[in-house]
């Protein structure tokens, strides 16, 4: 058989840690395939840095002599699979992955951002084409998540997918849990560490997790939801007191990915969740990304592992390359498209509900008869933190859905508009 | 593309779990599949208890109106697929099999014992005749470590596979641990809830997890490893004690699965070990099953779900069905034949080694200056357990080998013959 050739375009982080595996494990990854795996291109504007910061051959950046171009790697026939680790969901990066497909070449790429948000025809043309998209690696990182939905658990039906899927937000509420860090702490410590770019934005409120989720919720469900259809909350105002209430109630606040089938709705969210310690997720620290699922036949499933790095992401695309060499053409994974998106807020939880009020009496008294009003049954009330003029206290209540929460409140606020100092913090329980 | 036909061999509570998902699943299954899957017959001794025990219809077990034969099965051109739900690694069982893949069929098989044991043949029938030998039920359960390391990890090289692959000791020793019942007592609790045979000895004396590792050296490692060469200690003489000094040294005692590379080596254990609680094989309890891989290119991953159960072990079959039905024919998965089989006395771990003596002065004395003089150094030494004319006491060690504390072992035997009232238990410490 001749060798599956491959064509790297970008060879930063992400495409160097490919570049590296694909040529020090060739005869590895080609006894596993049963067929020659051969790095042939790498298209790169910046030649000299990759190959000094990668150890690569300079040949790999050559085409007849001259620095390989992307048009170049499109054109040649011998390109049976382009890896795109440009990133970004320009124009530019959108167009060369349909031309990738177009060109009758898979395409394998760890650009959830494209794929989330403007990934409708990249997957119609694969399909069309009958060609493989691999993109294990846009969904946390080395977690072999995206082949377990599509050929490892197959045969059942997945109630729920949840998880902690941005390693910098997990590292920065471990560290605020931790150390007792409050957020700008513990974000600039990220920083420092590598763990935080200097915009960290997309990581903090929540952006980067949701393209995955996006991604998963397609996957398993069949069902396409815009960044602007889903409902999500960062973790910008999580802080010291949060962290304590939590505490209290023996559970760990996690930025928490959810998706969850129930009568042919899915209900989905991104949001800081107060996570019971029982619960596997809440050990889950630093920037370690989990996925749980929770399978109709074969119950709760965990897959831990890293989701960020340079060979971790890596690792996952090589292993989208070898899975192209053993199988070749393959039929779309169609989830049936049956669902449609329900409204989160009404998923029910328990939540565990946080208020800033002055410190006057009968506060608790008319808090906890507006929550009661709605029908909602509260479990404990702590507080444990007045300080002279305000007081800081939590209700964790039973389980009962978002818009009933934010009804007792809306009816706490007319009662008493001068009472409250702060929106109060809702925190969905997850046990 | 006509449909893929599926036959089921004895229909007990994982074959009628089988039964159960591939009929009411059979629309999903088939759109996920872009392919019909159908059951068409199951074997089964005795066909009415399986109707009624799984409300499955009777034309399965039938065959132009008479209990459908074994043989019946293997003639029909129209059977794709054949699930082997027999159980057992008897000759027939064994040649069944055999048969199947002669027949031109695929096999999936959850028979851990047949392919562990008796399965080399079975492989290579599968490889000559390019036929898929689906066994992801074989090995923990719903957990999809099989295609986990064939389809998943195909980019990394596994430094390391771990976990707790039997659910019926874990069982056991987590209620020993939370519950403070010694063995007994929780053997006839698991036995009670249906976690435990009425003869649990390949439970408890570490067979069955041997059959999994076995499966997955094999896999991971290319090596085939008998039952004889394998080094297997059980739970059986696992006692309060253990458990305290475990607990001492923060860590739970777990009946770990663990091969190792090293050095075109492959280390290999079963045996009950002191796992620390921050490794996150110390939290899975109950019949869990988890499975640990530690990746050259993307780190530590945990596994973790159901080991057993009916439709749990089923779910991976109907997977292993729904892969046959995606891929077909694919090249057997080989990994290189490039490792040995090492020592297993020579992994090197902490140890926590725990004494019953006599209690005379200068025994701690002794036992540490043995210990020392094999170039072990001591961590902690907790003897607070006196009783009057016995003394209870462990040692927890740096790293080290077994086979130099079985030597100080020795050494202290030789020095005062009459001290130990026991033969020391040796557990390694896994971080």
């Amino acid at each position: 058989m001749k060798p599956l050739n491959i064509a790297i375009l970008g060879c930063g982080t992400v495409g160097g840690g490919v570049a590296q595996i694909l040529t020090k494990e060739k005869e590895l990854l080609s006894a596993r395939a049963q067929r020659e795996i051969s790095l042939k291109y790498i298209a790169e504007l910046n030649p000299q840095a990759a190959i000094k910061r990668f150890g690569l051959e300079e040949k790999y950046f050559l085409a007849e002599g001259q620095p390989v171009t992307i048009d170049k790697i499109l054109q040649d026939k011998d390109i049976d699979v382009v890896v795109e680790t440009m990133g970004g969901k320009s124009d530019f990066v959108h167009n060369t992955c349909l031309r990738v497909l177009k060109n009758g070449k898979h395409l394998v790429t760890a650009n959830k951002a494209l794929l989330a948000e403007r990934g409708a025809d990249i997957f119609a043309q694969a399909a069309q084409n009958k060609l493989q998209l691999g993109y294990e690696a846009a969904v946390c990182g080395a977690i072999p998540i995206i082949k377990g939905i599509k050929e490892c658990f197959t045969g059942d039906i997945i109630e729920s997918v949840s998880g902690i899927m941005n390693g910098t937000s997990n590292y920065i509420l471990t560290q605020m849990q931790l150390q007792n860090l409050d957020f700008a702490q513990a974000l600039k410590l990220a920083q420092e560490n590598g763990y935080a770019e200097a915009d960290p934005s997309l990581d903090i409120n929540g952006g980067d997790a949701s393209h995955k989720l996006i991604l998963l919720i397609k996957l398993a469900y069949g069902l396409k939801v815009s960044m602007q259809e889903l409902s999500v909350v960062g973790i910008e105002d999580i802080n010291k007191n949060d962290m304590d209430f939590a505490k209290e109630i023996n559970a760990s606040i996690k930025l928490i990915c959810l998706a969850k089938l129930k009568d042919k709705k899915v209900y989905a969210t991104v949001r800081p969740m107060a996570v019971k310690n029982d619960n596997t997720l809440s050990k889950v620290n630093y920037a370690v990304n989990a996925v749980r699922l929770d399978n109709k036949y074969s119950d709760t499933h965990f897959l831990i592992g890293k989701g960020a790095g340079s060979t971790e992401t890596a690792m996952s695309i090589v292993s989208d390359i070898v899975f192209i060499a053993r199988h070749g053409e393959v039929e779309t994974y169609n989830e049936k498209e049956q669902y449609v998106l329900g409204d989160a807020k009404e998923i029910s939880f328990p939540y565990l509900v946080s208020f800033k009020t002055k410190n006057l009496p009968g506060t608790t008294g008319l808090i906890t008869t507006c929550i009661g009003k709605q029908g909602i049954n509260i479990e404990t009330v702590g507080h444990n933190r007045f300080s002279g003029e305000t007081a800081d206290f939590s209700i964790e209540t039973d389980t009962c859905s978002l818009k009933t929460i934010e009804a007792a409140i809306e009816d706490i606020k007319k009662e008493r508009p001068e009472l409250l100092l702060e929106e109060p913090k809702i925190l969905p329980i997850l046990y």
